[in-house]
């Protein structure tokens, strides 16, 4: 079956994000003041032929932690729709 | 009151993308398989002060059509929470 994975890759809450604060100084600077903080990360959608959820699951995990993410510096959540 | 915009920018569907492909290649040379198609964007969350999620939504619609998402090339999508 074919499953849709939905990964997030953000930088971890204690460290500094400066492209984060860069986006935010442009946005004030743009007008848009109500927004207060911002962090950027990676998005990324994995298609993937799997038995059933669970495979799926373990192979988004498995490619995270392989190579889409650096869990030094970045946290990974993902979804997993069918599809 | 707080709020905080969950936004996704990906490259339009039409388009090729490189680093997917990258990604998709490197995932086969590791053994994860089951990966059959990868794409890959932007994660990017903002903290939010507005009165209502109304004008937190108009907000986050003018950062990303200013300078969040290139539309020529990207599609973004939101979601909006509380807090």
């Amino acid at each position: 079956m074919k499953y849709t994975a939905h990964v997030n890759i953000m930088p971890l809450k204690e460290l500094l994000d400066p492209q984060g604060k860069a986006v935010s100084n442009s946005l004030h600077n743009l007008g848009i003041t109500q927004v207060q903080d911002v962090r950027v990360g990676k998005h990324v959608t994995l298609t993937i032929e799997a038995a059933n959820a669970a495979a799926a699951e373990q192979a988004t995990t498995d490619a995270c932690k392989k190579l889409l993410a650096n869990q030094v510096m970045e946290a990974f959540t993902f979804t997993i729709t069918e599809g």
